[in-house]
């Protein structure tokens, strides 16, 4: 057996996900913390590489302990004194040791948020990104629906995933609705994302939307692989969750 | 006629409300702001002095411009666009000379926030008050409706107040609901508060709740005046409205 955590964390201060040297990353702060935990050190893997800023309500990550002397509500318990303010375990579980967070994974649920108002609340500063001309949800949700279905994302993701990997991705749905007064909310549902895919998405349907460019041209980015430039920043991005089972077995 | 200004603002980083030397609070900010536009000196009047970490949704502020050569629509916009993040304008509007934010109030309304989970969720550091055991909200209104009426709160305010000032204050309602899951938003209506009060209040009855003390402890205390020792910290609090209507005109 192993363990499977479920992770929150506020993006902002991150580096992201991925760890690297000298910057502060999750996976670094938490091979950190349970390094310092067991005493030896442990390596962690998360289920989505999410960047820099981007948030996460359902973050999953696996680790081997070298011992099981912790048990699940013990760990969390000592986890959450030891994490810093802006990430905390949600739930900690025992899986097989086959388990694993990225193959096994079969979908991922994402929202990007939009502050649609004249000036960014406080309360939304690095939360959401603010988009001061007014949005009608109904008409940008029809520029989204283009983007739904198993399709070539090569123009809508980071450029140099596009010449290394396979950029075809499936896309489950797309919805948009409000979860507050001036909040837009951008749910995504896919079966995995590539590297920028839903902020290069957003911007992009965003510049249609401000007839900034066509539908078509939309379509045309599809055939042609051609990177469209538009994109909105990490902040509005959220994490909720990854399922491993299939979707209609939920 | 002069400027009535609604303000939100995130308290976390500010030292309350009212200016002070070499310390950041709301009203400094302000007036060095304003101070810049109009390049002369502003004083700005504030419907409520909130604490050190107190959120507001709907302060209210006024101010004499020099002239009024700015309308209400660029004000906000120049305003906006010089104040720091976690400081903004939501609506400016001209107001009679005479109008006076703090005796022309006819009734405050706060929400005291409590997170009530195992550990406390990223997105709610310095924005709620956490609680790990669990609280029912039915039972938990119970001991706070006994504070409400025209009553003595020597007991349940800053012990210096205590001592300077009338200290029978007129509380509406308090009533408690859940915005969220693990939210416990405890709402208040009062003609005006006195400092710490609400923060005693939640402190008392959350001691109460939890068998610290009985309800006739607190009944006690309204005769004694004798200081209670619970409070709960500011970061929990937000000012969310200031009425200068009666409540039934409304």
């Amino acid at each position: 057996m192993k363990y499977k955590l479920i992770l929150e964390y506020f993006g902002a201060n991150f580096h992201g996900w991925q760890k690297q040297k000298n910057l502060r990353t999750v996976q670094g702060v938490l091979e950190e913390t349970l390094s310092k935990i067991y005493n030896k050190n442990i390596f962690v893997q998360g289920a989505s590489r999410t960047d820099s800023g981007v948030h996460a309500y359902g973050q999953v990550a696996t680790f081997l302990p070298p011992n099981f002397s912790l048990k699940p509500e013990k760990l969390k318990k000592a986890l959450n004194s030891l994490l810093p303010w802006d990430i905390k375990v949600k739930k900690i579980e025992m899986v097989p040791i086959s388990f694993n967070p990225v193959k096994d994974s079969k979908a991922k649920y994402y929202i990007y948020k939009i502050y649609n108002m004249d000036y960014l609340s406080p309360f939304y500063y690095k939360r959401a990104y603010l988009v001061k001309r007014t949005i009608n949800i109904f008409h940008f949700e029809k520029i989204l629906k283009v983007f739904i279905g198993k399709k070539d994302f090569a123009a809508f993701c980071d450029k140099e995933i596009k010449e290394k990997k396979d950029t075809v991705r499936m896309l489950f749905d797309i919805f948009v609705d409000k979860s507050e007064e001036n909040i837009i909310d951008i749910h995504f549902l896919g079966e995995s994302f590539l590297r920028y895919q839903i902020r290069r998405i957003v911007g992009t349907a965003l510049a249609c939307y401000f007839n900034k460019i066509s539908l078509n041209d939309i379509l045309k980015a599809f055939q042609t692989k051609e990177t469209l430039p538009y994109s909105v920043p990490g902040e509005g991005l959220y994490l909720m969750k990854v399922f491993y089972k299939d979707l209609d077995q939920k």
